[in-house]
C-alpha cells in the first residue's frame, strides 16, 4: 500500500505524518534523496539520504527517481529501489511528497492513495505562516504566494483533508490508511482464494 | 455521497448495513422497487415500495430505474428519481445491491465507493448457509453455487471487506465511508474557495 501525503509549508502536515506513523508501526516513511546538508539533529538514511550535487545529478540521467524536484536551493528525490526494496519485503510506504512529486508520480501512473492536506482557509494559512518566529516579512509573502500555487493542484489528488481540528485530521487519515488496506488491489493480495475463484 | 454494498447470501450483509445506519444518521438507505408481496413487517415505503409486475415492466420501459434485477421469482429495481430526490435534500445514499445491479451502475458510470462483503473462505460461507435453519438441501447447493458466481465478481468493487468478525467488517466499511467523505468530489462540493483557486 502506498500513501502520498502533500500540503503547502505551514498547513502542518508534518504533525500528522508523524501521528499516523506512530498508529501504524506497518508503514514506513519514505526516505529521499537530497542535495541540502544534514542538520545536527538528522542522520543519513533516517531522514534523507545526504548527497553532492553530482551524484544527485548522476541519480536523475539513470532515471532511479520516482519523482524528483527542486525546492528552494535544493534538489529531493524519491528513489524507485528505496520503493521497491520496502515493498518486497511486505512494508506498506507512507511518502511526504510535494505538487510537483506529485504530478511525476501520477505521470508515471504511480498508483496509491493521494492525499491532500489543506488549511481551513487561505487567511487561517496566511495566519500559520504569520506565528513562524523565523519568518521575515519578505519569506511570509513568497511562502503564502507558493502555498496558493499549491493549493491550486488540489485535483490531483484523491482525497482531501482540511487541517481545522488536528485530532480530525488524523482521524481522517487513518480512514483512508484503513480504507485504503480494504482496497480491491490490496486485498486480491491478501486473499489468495479470490484469484483461484475469479 | 454514494455507497454500494454487495455480498453473496449468507455473508452477514445486513447486519453490516444496519450497524453502519445506526452511526451515519446523515446516510439513507436506498429503498427499492419490487414486486415481491411485502411480509407482515413491512410496510411500502420504508422497506420497498410494493408495485404489481405491470407497474414494474412500465418503469423499466421508461428507463427510470439506475438498475434492476430478477431475483429468484421477483423483480427489484432502484429508481434515478428516488436518487436524486434525496440527493437534493443533501443526503448520503447507501444502496443495498446485488452483482447484477452494480454491473448495471458501473455501466452508466454511476459513481460512488463499491463494497463488496466477503466471507472469510468459501467453507465458512457454507457453514452459515447450511446454519440458516429454514434451508433445505436443494436450496442450500443452489444458493452456495450463487455464492460462488457472485464471488467471482469482486472485481467490479473498490473496496472489499471480509466479514469475519462482525465488529471488524463495521469497522473497515466505516472507514470506506469516512474516507469516501474525504474523496476529493465530495470535499469539492464542501469547500467553495477550492472551486474558485483552482
Amino acid at each position: 500500500m502506498r500513501i502520498f501525503i502533500s500540503g503547502p509549508s505551514g498547513v502542518g502536515k508534518s504533525t500528522i505524518i508523524s501521528e499516523v506513523l506512530k498508529r501504524n508501526p506497518d508503514i514506513v516513511l519514505s526516505v529521499s534523496y537530497t542535495t541540502r546538508k544534514p542538520r545536527p539533529e538528522e542522520m543519513h538514511g533516517r531522514e534523507y539520504y545526504f548527497i553532492s550535487p553530482q551524484e544527485f545529478e548522476e541519480m536523475v540521467s539513470k532515471g532511479v527517481f520516482l519523482e524528483w524536484a527542486q525546492v528552494h536551493d535544493h534538489t529531493y528525490g524519491t528513489s524507485l529501489d528505496w520503493v521497491s526494496r520496502y515493498e518486497k519485503e511486505g512494508k506498506h510506504i507512507l511518502f511526504d511528497i510535494d505538487v510537483q512529486g506529485v504530478r511525476q508520480a501520477r505521470e508515471r501512473g504511480f498508483t496509491g492513495s493521494y492525499v491532500f492536506i489543506i488549511p481551513p482557509s487561505i487567511d487561517e494559512l496566511a495566519k500559520r505562516l504569520k506565528h513562524r518566529g523565523t519568518e521575515n516579512e519578505k519569506s511570509f509573502s513568497l511562502r503564502l504566494k507558493n502555498a496558493r500555487e499549491e493549493l491550486r493542484c488540489w485535483k490531483m489528488y484523491d482525497y482531501i483533508v482540511v487541517n481545522g481540528v488536528i485530532g480530525q485530521a488524523v482521524k481522517d487519515v487513518q480512514s483512508i490508511i484503513d480504507a485504503t488496506r480494504c482496497s480491491r488491489t490490496e486485498m486480491a493480495g491478501r486473499i489468495p482464494w479470490l484469484q483461484e475463484i475469479g
